[in-house]
């Protein structure tokens, strides 16, 4: 096995020292993404500067003998930039740069390594809007959102990352560098493998460049955040409200969910009474009148008990606070994640019948719900006891995974929304694939990845 | 080579009699689309009445010695549906049945047959709406939109069939059935294979059934046409009005153009004083006093010479006509069409240059410009002159054609925006992908339809 010295040495002849490290401190952070469950241990990260600097890496890792890590702002939850096997983990950090603004297309040309957060900015500076916001937004970057086809809050009404991509540059395995799609709105010329690409995880090409495509401000936003009582009335509230106005978002949070995150943030509750559901609705404020109405039925519905609405952008935000800030107020725990999503329609059923899984297998330990709902996606979220080690309660999880997984595929729902596949859940990929499709995955895999060096063992284990 | 005789022993061990056609009219019918332009020369006509007859007809093709073409309503205009060569047409004619709706997701599952209008009714019925919508809509099948990922008028506003397939089931050519992304909105487990299909011409497998998802009725829209007197003035309107209010459509044709669909619809000239370019937009009826002040601010500016709105539906519909009518109106001069796009900025430059290849190349054809170019795609159809023959015609534009995909491929344009590649464009798609690209695609090939059945020699030539 190559050492990191030798490393250093191959890696020299395409890099400068400054970009490449090896410190343990560095490693370790780099290393990994936002799962704390697993293994650890690159060989070294290098950080490119072009993409000409990427291709080099791509061309010598076979000859050096090395596995590559693509690697954005590391706020995965499923292990997808994670390095245990000795790796070299490819750092996009330092190429993130805004390349370009083309005012008549609204698309910005961007590195992969420009942070979500700088292109909303520069979208705002110019008077526009890039739709897709998640917690992770401040540290996320462009190239992992594509990697991943990141999905977050406002998905019911702008969809996912894929739907921004306008262009995609990406250096193959092969080193290959494919500019793909070019900013077009049409191009009906053969397989757009620019979608291939958008949520393949890093394991057929390393994401370099985007242009991404931006929209016209939306109008300002209200948020109202509801009590719901039961359950199986949620999806109700929300097909009323969806009839009614058009809404930017729909979360929901289970009662300890918002007091993990108030005792965390020390927040106010929106309620004086306690409710075991809520749900945070967002919509243009001009819809204010509809969404008085319509929440005045749900209550003579018996569906929603309490409801309060920003009056301020600062009332907004602080009520985002409410549901932004769970995943951050429950990391302590290193929850189990389960990131799950069944067909709309089939929510109420299914949640009914994950009650019951939970309730049979985690009888003693504190289950957080949360999610997006609105587009069919769940988190669920089991807490670890602080008496219990990482290794131990996650294999318990694991243990209980496929029972839930059972239920996912009986429905045919994915056992990963938006988070990937990575590690954490590539040994339960046939749960939402059929063994054709995996097939079909490796073979694609061989095409643009034949020496299996672009994270691999992720998404689709190496060894069969 | 196999008789018609023998292919219909071979086929009645999976068909019925009825199922299979090989009179020569029948022959002439099914084995070609809207071009009408290449040898058609099918050797049977199936029709299919199951998933499971696709897949034996698949699995038997290579042992019958026939190739496959995948036939929907048979309006494309690129050769994608032509049976030039011996091939048996797989008719998905019968495959026509709305199999579910799926209220709390807005899903129409249907198989691949369903004409397009049959499903706008189906959505109109259930008080929803489908976005996507050609002047072929009437004889269009799902199936076909997928396999060419067709645009159509209102593209701007609700983007390509792509973003309403929420599902999709194919037949690969290996008789593998593939049932991907089963109407989620979130999944992220793995290459989003339904993608890759999506736009693949029939060339990696059989389009099924599909599940759409449909979206809640827009407002009444209004229909605005607009006489602009010089090309390049067409984007700065278009600017303007993006920027005040959200426009559903923003199509443009010439004078030329309108001649001709006024001549063959013996429809009303819109203004009493020609001019050598028209705009038709459409927007929601509630922003009409945005597009009035806009229309104002546009006629100041010097872009627009006259205006006329819309006062019903049924004077939309009738300035719609103006634009949805063209195509049929041109269609007795057997047109060379070019279906071409480049970024939205890019457009005025490109214009220009087109202007002048056409200038140089057909100072003696008429030229029909029209097209969609809110979203940078135009249409420049080149009129046969009634004394020359169709071979001769065709021989001379495809002579040309280098020098307009030239200017294509310099800026990164499209040398088939939304008509695919199929037979027409296929030995011309080095001008919008590269060498790289084209390479992936070949392999992908390999991988859906190891035996070279479905499809052959579309898009992507055998030969090589």
């Amino acid at each position: 096995m190559l050492s990191q010295a030798e490393f250093q040495a191959n890696a020299l002849s395409v890099l400068s020292a400054h970009q490449i490290k090896t410190d343990p401190a560095d490693l370790a952070t780099w290393g990994t993404d936002w799962t704390r469950s697993f293994v650890v241990d690159p060989l070294a990260v290098v950080f490119p500067e072009s993409v000409e600097q990427v291709v080099q890496i791509v061309k010598k890792a076979p000859e050096w003998g090395v596995a590559l890590v693509p690697s954005g702002g590391r706020t995965g939850l499923s292990g997808g930039a994670v390095a245990p096997n000795r790796e070299v983990v490819v750092s996009l950090d330092r190429m993130n740069a805004i390349l370009d603004f083309l005012e008549n297309d609204k698309i910005v040309h961007c590195q992969a390594g420009v942070i979500t957060q700088q292109l909303q900015e520069v979208a705002h500076q110019h008077g526009l809007f890039y739709p897709v916001d998640f917690s992770s937004s401040g540290s996320s970057q462009i190239g992992g959102n594509i990697a991943t086809n990141a999905g977050g809050i406002r998905v019911i009404r702008y969809g996912l990352t894929r739907r921004w991509v306008a262009g995609l540059t990406v250096v193959t395995g092969t080193g290959a560098v494919l500019r793909l799609n070019h900013g077009l709105v049409k191009n009906a010329t053969g397989y757009d493998l620019r979608h291939l690409f958008i949520g393949s995880e890093g394991t057929l090409g390393i994401v370099v460049e985007a242009e991404i495509r931006l929209i016209p401000t939306p109008a300002t936003q209200q948020v109202m955040v509801l009590a719901i009582p039961q359950l199986l009335d949620i999806l109700k509230v929300l097909r009323v409200f969806q009839d009614s106005l058009e809404l930017s978002a729909f979360e929901f949070f289970s009662e300890l969910a918002l007091q993990k995150v108030q005792a965390h943030r020390d927040l106010q509750r929106p309620f004086t009474r306690s409710s075991p559901f809520y749900a945070l609705l967002e919509y243009d404020e001009n819809e204010f009148e509809q969404a008085q109405q319509t929440f005045a039925a749900a209550v003579d519905a018996g569906w929603v008990a309490d409801g309060v609405v920003s009056q301020s952008l600062s009332q907004a935000s602080a009520l985002w606070e409410l549901r932004e800030g769970i995943s951050e107020s429950i990391a302590p725990y290193t929850p189990y994640k389960n990131d799950i999503s069944v067909r709309i329609g089939e929510i109420p059923e299914f949640l009914a019948d994950v009650e019951k899984v939970v309730a049979q297998n985690y009888p003693d330990l504190e289950v957080v719900w949360f999610g997006h709902i609105g587009d069919g996606n769940v988190h669920l979220n089991i807490l670890r006891p602080p008496n219990v080690s990482i290794d131990e309660f996650y294999e318990r999880c694991h243990t209980i995974s496929p029972q839930l997984f059972a239920l996912i595929q009986a429905r045919n729902g994915s056992i990963s929304a938006e988070h990937g596949v990575g590690l954490l859940k590539r040994d339960f990929l046939s749960y939402s694939r059929s063994e054709e499709e995996i097939q079909a995955m490796r073979q694609m895999k061989r095409i643009f990845d034949p020496h299996n060096i672009l994270n691999p063992n992720k998404l689709l284990a190496t060894s069969q």
